[in-house]
């Protein structure tokens, strides 16, 4: 078989680069080890930057999104008892919208199969061959039988644990990790959001977040222990903790019930440079993790996308390779702001173990700095709705 | 002896107070461990915030100031060779003056003399009796001899060092500490500085920090071991070591010559709470201290001045205790801004022994932010030329 850009990777990422070079004409084949609906089963956050929300329109697969989504013009930072609101749309004319992962992957899944779109799904032992060469090419097996497929480019969509990172040698990669010493207990619950707009709160006993997926379907979080796990929380636990850790009046709103799903997440900072070699480009987890806070994650990825579809376009249109060879620049110059963005409001929002009473009060003042100044919710306001690209 | 206020401290902050409160026909009387020389002799920081001008202005000895300082409007940051400024007086409407603070305590002693106030210098053995009664006193010996002094109030201006903290007894008193492994080591040189607003320089070498005092008069730093001592340093090296830390471009017009002095300051982070016992009042550095990047020490003893200043005004010419009893809240509501500034413009700006590769990235990538970013300026320069009292 034979593509122009071979995308190794069925998760946003990749199907959203597949079907944004199928608007322009060009033609990819996308990758994916598991199925369509062990992709579509796993659960993200959904909180969409802006610029995430123009890819997707200019990928003609935000029609659901625009009708479904929530738009959120800012959100609420809780420290104790004290609750302020940080307004996006005052401060940058922009709001994010709440619309879950697994709805973006379900809309780009049917945008792909609508246009006859290249998707293997199961594939196994996938290998890079060539990839700094002018004649790259992968092999893969599925269901036992070996495949190959060449390329002018490969795009490394396939996350922290996939294949494409680790093709780059490890004399040309320098990879930098920051792992939190804490993790997020997650329910998800068939319950009316405690608050529409998201409540980020810190609290002596640690960070929780209050977040909504629709009128009835809830997701918190409360920071546990990482030795901690999900049987080890009863869902009453989980309700009790997470109602001492937001404002009381939050707390006696709070409706609960049922969780329909448990799971702690570790929290993790990486990033490797450079994100091209040759002709491979990484994107998205394959290339860097931020912890959650402040769902930079699926929106870092998208910037990743933004420009690689940029370079790639402007490759195949206009026969310059200008955008590609400053691919890896451009995008890691937006992920480490990404980056810094997420470290800050993780280390704003969490209690450390190491944490001494003075970084605990340097913590509230720096809440109450930001409760009180305009210019500091300004420059919080326009990292959360997204950096320009 | 009886006087209405009693100030422990004959520096800047507490002459000040004294300064201030005679222009409203408060008495006070100053006692000082030292002699004015001693006093005159200690070189700190000079850049006086927006509050600290009014202040002075206020107290009647603004006059030389105005005429030999100079206003600065912004500042440089640089970070290898990337240099930007940010602009005080476009992001706040205020400026900073760069004025020695000997210079600020010498006008205070011309204006006290002047006024004959009241100041006893070289005593010892200063003792707090009462302090939580209506009726304290303080007892102390000059070249040996006991005197004491009645008073309503005793104002603790007597540095991290003196006897006023420490009358609180310990079960009323809460500390807190941050201890930062690296000193400053600075140098004063009678040469042209190497340009007129200051230069904080950020470099994998470590932080360096280019200032001024007059038109022929610099004063230089750059970060060091806390197992350095001055004579590790000579003149030479600490040029050469200056230059590897500022832009090549600076370092290119830096003009060299011998020190005039040279030494090495710690850098901490501490504050304690309450600040007020009864009739015992701290400011300054009696009550906390920071590190010195931003300049905030002298600035923020001057605004606990402020507080406790209106409050005594309170009490003596409206009989209301309601500023000194809310004093303690609101001078430690600021001081907790001022040391979250401290402790974020140190964190950004130093090398620390344990950073990893991931810390430079985020500090580098937090100064590329800044550069970029205007609301992320204006909230710098806010802090920088001062918060509102």
């Amino acid at each position: 078989m034979k593509t122009q850009v071979l995308i190794i990777g069925g998760g946003p990422s990749g199907l959203l680069l597949s079907q944004l070079l199928y608007t322009r004409g060009i033609d990819s084949v996308v990758l994916e080890r598991k199925t369509k609906d062990y992709v579509l089963g796993r659960i993200r956050a959904g909180v969409l930057e802006r610029g995430l929300l123009d890819l997707m329109r200019e990928a003609g697969v935000s029609e659901r999104m625009e009708k479904e989504g929530y738009l959120h013009d800012g959100t609420l930072i809780s420290y104790d008892d004290e609750i302020f609101r940080v307004d996006f749309s005052e401060h940058t004319g922009h709001a994010v919208m709440v619309y879950g992962q697994t709805e973006v992957t379900r809309d780009l899944y049917e945008a792909r199969e609508k246009a006859n779109g290249k998707i293997e799904f199961n594939v196994e032992n996938v290998v890079i061959h060539d990839a700094d060469s002018d004649a790259p090419y992968v092999t893969y097996d599925v269901a036992g039988e070996a495949r190959r497929v060449d390329c002018d480019f490969i795009a490394g969509c396939d996350g922290f644990h996939g294949v494409s990172r680790q093709a780059i040698p490890l004399d040309v990669r320098k990879e930098y990790e920051k792992i939190y010493p804490f993790g997020w207990l997650g329910i998800l619950s068939e319950t009316p959001p405690v608050n529409h707009e998201l409540i980020y709160a810190n609290s002596s006993r640690g960070f929780a977040l209050c977040s909504m997926r629709n009128e009835n379907l809830s997701r918190y979080y409360i920071q546990c222990s990482l030795s901690d796990s999900p049987e080890d929380w009863t869902d009453d636990a989980f309700w009790e903790e997470l109602k001492r850790r937001i404002p009381a009046d939050q707390a006696e709103k709070l409706v609960t019930g049922p969780s329909i799903e448990k799971s702690i997440a570790p929290l993790r900072s990486f990033v490797t440079e450079p994100m091209r070699w040759g002709r491979l480009f990484l994107c998205g987890d394959a290339a860097h993790i931020v912890p959650p806070t402040g769902a930079k994650g699926l929106n870092t990825a998208a910037s990743d996308v933004h420009y690689l579809y940029n370079g790639l376009r402007d490759y195949y249109e206009n026969n310059s390779s200008e955008g590609i060879d400053t691919y890896s620049q451009k995008a890691l110059a937006r992920v480490w702001k990404a980056e810094r963005f997420s470290w800050w409001f993780s280390s704003l929002m969490h209690r450390f173990p190491d944490q001494t009473d003075f970084d605990y009060k340097i913590q509230l003042a720096e809440l109450e700095f930001l409760r009180e100044n305009k210019a500091a919710q300004q420059a919080m306001a326009e990292n959360y709705v997204g950096l320009p690209y």
